[in-house]
């Protein structure tokens, strides 16, 4: 699959572009049920929220057939590939639950900072593909993305080791309210939250600044982020566990398009 | 102004009423104005976030002669009149700052339940008015309510002293997620959450159970809780101060219609 002419046009100025319905129903009830499976195992690679509820799960490409096959799918590797223009390989795979009742913030950053900090990627030519898991509502905390912040390069950042259990180089106050205002149009509001059906597909810049508020609802929010790096802009520095920032930098080559449907229709036969 | 049969029918049936457009732009600037003022004192009646931040400011109807004559505005008095079949006094007066970046969160409560608990009010003859002050947007931390949950009466409820600064009888999440699977349409979600511009009016029945997320952005969310009860079920138990529960059950006689716009002029020229 490859990015239109006007979708790398909208990706070049707001940052991200929204692909509702890119994944069926019958792949997404798939990768939903493995989902709530391994959120609910006790493993390293799952990370809790304070109060015990599953926050995020990594690197289940790993580990399980069903995300191996998203991480390595041409629905989003191929559009990755044609934006840089070259091979590209899995950085990070994560399954943030944001649970019912209990899925905390995730407070205003920007993913390349991180990266760039904490695991010394040398470019922002990487980046984040989230695949809705759950419908995403404007009540079940859906992401908010602040429109043109990744035209402003690396901001500063602080590193937020106490509002959540996951530490995090967040984005002042000041900061966001001016990239807001810079982004909102005349009257309007400079920030979005793309809602949809199971099955979409937002990508969106590495330094495109975002955050998602709590879910009070009974209504869960499962997202997969799948960040695909350029091969030739590998992380350099190794401070995190390889199963949050990988190491293995082999290019991805893509699956069939229908490897998933079958693997989901393989496994209903075998039940 | 009175409510038409198609809103009484509604309000019976789903809880609440929304009525956009209710006070005019001149209307508002004027109350969001004061509402800021008074946000910024240090006073009894000002409650704080942990982080400081504004919370609550109570009884402004008493302090503030902007907001006693919203308290007396026939666009609110009235249709309560209406509903209650007689006169109605003040129960409570809280402008909620919700505000940028750190208004925190309501748990799942309803009113009622506090009423009857620590003030030892008859009977659920009385009902918030919310009237937006700044524009109530999906991600700025809106009201959530639960569609026909008021028909349920007062549900059981803990008394949460420690998650906010504001003490509240907040109702256990499997009773949302039921209550929410309730009113859902066939495949559909079971909370709305109204949005709308400056001067939109919202009320809800006092056993409606409602919610509202914390505000992570850069908008501020100010609404104004006006709660009328009907005079013959005044409350009877005197636990909490009376500048948050009132003892002052005299009905209220409405002002004109003009009288907000009237004293928004007569402040205009004096400037």
């Amino acid at each position: 699959m490859k990015l239109t002419t006007e979708q790398l046009r909208a990706f070049d100025e707001q940052g991200y572009v929204f692909m509702p319905g890119c994944f069926s129903d019958a792949e997404v009830a798939l990768l939903r049920s493995e989902a709530e499976a391994i959120l609910g195992q006790r493993r390293q690679e799952v990370w809790r929220e304070k109060t015990g509820a599953p926050r995020t799960a990594f690197a289940a490409h790993t580990y399980n057939e069903a995300f191996r096959l998203m991480a390595h799918h041409p629905r989003l590797v191929e559009p990755l590939q044609q934006l840089f223009g070259e091979p590209v390989y899995v950085h990070q795979f994560k399954i943030n639950a944001k649970a019912a009742f209990e899925g905390d913030v995730w407070q205003w950053h920007q993913d390349y900072g991180t990266w760039a900090r904490d695991d010394g990627m040398p470019e922002p030519r990487a980046m984040n593909i989230a695949i809705f898991l759950d419908e995403v509502l404007p009540i079940n905390g859906p992401l908010m993305l602040i429109p043109k912040s990744h035209r402003h390069g690396t901001l500063m950042a602080g590193h937020d080791r106490s509002t959540t259990s996951y530490p995090l180089w967040t984005l002042d106050n000041d900061t966001v309210r001016r990239l807001a205002a810079e982004a909102a149009p005349a009257g309007g509001v400079g920030i979005v939250a793309p809602t949809g059906r199971p099955g979409s597909v937002l990508m969106f810049h590495g330094n495109l600044v975002h955050a998602s508020p709590p879910n009070i609802t009974p209504y869960p929010r499962k997202i997969v982020y799948l960040t695909l790096c350029a091969v030739s802009n590998h992380i350099t520095r190794f401070n995190r566990p390889d199963w949050i920032a990988h190491r293995d930098f082999t290019p991805i080559v893509p699956v069939e398009d229908d490897a998933l449907t079958r693997y989901a229709q393989a496994r209903q036969v075998a039940a």
